[in-house]
């Protein structure tokens, strides 16, 4: 079964900063698909802010397994009723993966109900990322750790909710930590975290985060077919009940009425 | 150390609602803060939907310890504006205990970051919550379980996150089961969902839910001082690194400048 | 790649008790082992408590991708040096299917870490497990939920550690509830523990209860290669240090020397 | 009410090596069960290694509400049965802080069911453990971070189970990373893990240390009656289940049997 992968990018620095163009000519969505697209299994398609709906329409989505995120200046550009349908598609069985600035993005906000805030400095110095569980699928082929000789230092306290499993923590030249590598399920759909992508230095050139990107694909890719009423409350009347009862007591509802939202 | 209770009620069927009247007189916050004031050490107020400002201006919600939430009908009319601040007030350490209907209301899907949706009767079924850690300070004084004799059938899957700890599993008369009691951190906040509440049966009354709550209010509060900046994402520059290190690499920030949001 | 699932069972009740074996006449390891062994892609074996070693010499464990585990009577007879073996390899990466009575087994509480009682009664009762994340790889095909028109009850509290995931809540005609379905993670190992299977009802020939099997042995298979140095604790001598530092301070271990165990 | 701790030590190298003498001239027990002491509401008491039932016998563990741990060299000479006892406490409900080295022991293994292990550097390089979530009740009174100038590396992997919530993560000058801070229940009991202790360097004495084990003790008491039957596994007798059932089906025990174990 292909794995069909959207790169969502706000595509703003490549166009605007001169050492980010020169790192990512075609823009970060098109290097990460790029590497998406050559392994197997792996369709990999783009899409911007710019476009039509962000290049996000119902049936892009619908039709999407694995949304990667990257989005850092122009969060609050992204239109409100996007995100929900984002959060939905996630409900409803879609992986996400959100890189680095994405942290602060409307979906991952959205998503983890927390500020997702944490500390942070640009001053290229060097990241390494340990693998906390060396047998995970998303760790595959990486080894016990990741050095990335510069990257911008994003340091605990991050406010996100307990996560499902601490896959990374990373080690800064500067004296921080943070837990750069978490995973999350919300409703039917996967959700990893990813720290490192600073946009001024060529991190998704990288070897090893281009097998942790890849990885997390496969690991996000939820097979079962989409739980598209993952959002209703649906009424069980009395006599679908599973076992026979009778009712008794008051009631506010009248048989076969809607519950309220 | 005197903790501040507030209890929220949307307050509608209990003015519109014969049986209901019935049972909660003066509404389910009166009832609510009724039993809590009572308890050594909590200070019980109340807020409903038609006051201004839903009854939670800022410096109201500042002074809160603990904030009880039940709404059900009029979900719709809470002000987003209003969700967000209470969102807020948990992020930065203020207990929230969202009863029965409140697995709908805007704060608790905002904080979730999940649909909520579960599957529901009005058939004034037995109920029996079951304690699943005896030893939880929320279920002190409760024995292995409560039997309501008349509730609300909610049944799984109830769309939640995988919660803290589960604390209470029901039983239901017509066949299904529900995980009624689940614990939450969202930041500095505590948060704790309890299932039994429908306003048609006189369950606020009973004294062993009297008994989970006022734990509940102690459980949930933080004793700690604010985060109020628990959402800002402070810069730490270079020269106040933990570490001695200098700049290198590319950047997109000029010294002191503010992150993106 | 082919799944090496190896059942385990006590091979007791089957050879003594007239009820159990009209319903497992080659014994209950034989069914489950033929249910397995027809699927694509899984090589299902069996072993039995009378064999050498328990029928789990190291070479056999060290080629077994998931092991299956049930027994009720004769947990005291299995060898300490087994379980301890079972365990090891579960923390390299072998999965473990802990069925029913299993709870109570050697390398359950060895793994668990905690008592894993329960309480049960024995009346033939009406059992209802419900999916509670209808999404997850184990219920894939099961639908909302699996009815068994007689079953033991097990109820809660289950003493088991917060699991990584809640897959099935069971309902009983009694009144109790129980977490039937749980997965945990104990070093690179995968772990699900599966409520029903009393051994005086044909459960394990339930085509419900046999989908959860199979897709359960698909969950727990781990193709990562084995972590076979999972429980060593590596010096790092300074001069492998990732960052360049120099000894200070004082000294127990003289360079080159073994950590204490 | 006040909590009675009590600080085990093996007490070994404080006897047999100089610089550990010279820091711990009383031993280390000594050093914190002195602070523990001061702090008003709490009882603290010593038991050593070289102690008739290693200074653990029932009566003393059953009037005990909190247990620090602190062994290095000896884990192998702690009795299987002390082991044992200790682990039922904690299933009945008493705190557990394990110290150190500590990882290896006995008790802690026993509650975790992992192999506990971990990469480590004796090189008194910095280590600065950084608050995770800043309004734990663990890290009242400590800020954003602690250093220690001089401290053995611990490093991840450290192959415990996913935690309740990860308090600290450390910081080395050496290039590493290490969860140095952790939370877990088992059964009725309470476990903090805390990652600091190496003898060759005054660690307890160091204030905010000092004060993060003071709150660590208050965290881990649990106020609730000792949980004593938290192993067994009572039989529900058909005429005492909460619904009115009748027994059917196949049956293995005689009405009033006990299970088996």
């Amino acid at each position: 079964m292909t794995i069909r992968a959207l790169v969502w990018n706000e595509f703003f620095h490549e166009q605007h900063n001169e050492t980010v163009k020169a790192i990512y000519p075609d823009g970060i969505h098109r290097t990460i698909a790029d590497f998406l697209g050559k392994e197997e299994g792996i369709e990999a398609s783009t899409a911007t802010l710019p476009e039509p709906e962000h290049g996000l329409p119902q049936e892009r989505l619908d039709e999407t397994d694995v949304l990667l995120w990257w989005g850092h200046k122009a969060h609050g550009q992204v239109e409100d009723a996007i995100v929900e349908r984002v959060a939905e598609r996630v409900h409803q069985g879609m992986g996400l993966i959100v890189l680095h600035s994405g942290h602060f993005s409307k979906p991952f906000k959205r998503l983890m109900g927390t500020p997702c805030s944490l500390r942070w400095r640009e001053a290229g110095e060097r990241e390494r990322l340990w693998a906390v569980n060396r047998s995970h699928p998303i760790v595959q082929g990486i080894g016990h750790s990741i050095e990335l000789p510069n990257s911008e230092m994003y340091g605990e306290p991050f406010l996100v909710p307990e996560p499902l499993e601490t896959v990374f923590i990373s080690w800064y030249e500067g004296g921080e930590v943070f837990r750069s590598g978490l995973t999350y399920q919300r409703g039917a759909g996967k959700i990893f975290y990813l720290g490192p992508g600073h946009e001024t230095y060529p991190i998704y050139h990288h070897p090893q985060i281009q097998r942790v990107i890849v990885n997390a694909v496969r690991w996000a890719h939820n097979p079962a077919a989409a739980w598209t009423d993952v959002a209703a409350a649906p009424n069980v009347p009395v006599d679908k009940a599973p076992e026979k009862i009778e009712r008794k007591g008051g009631s506010l509802h009248k048989p076969g009425e809607q519950g309220y939202r």
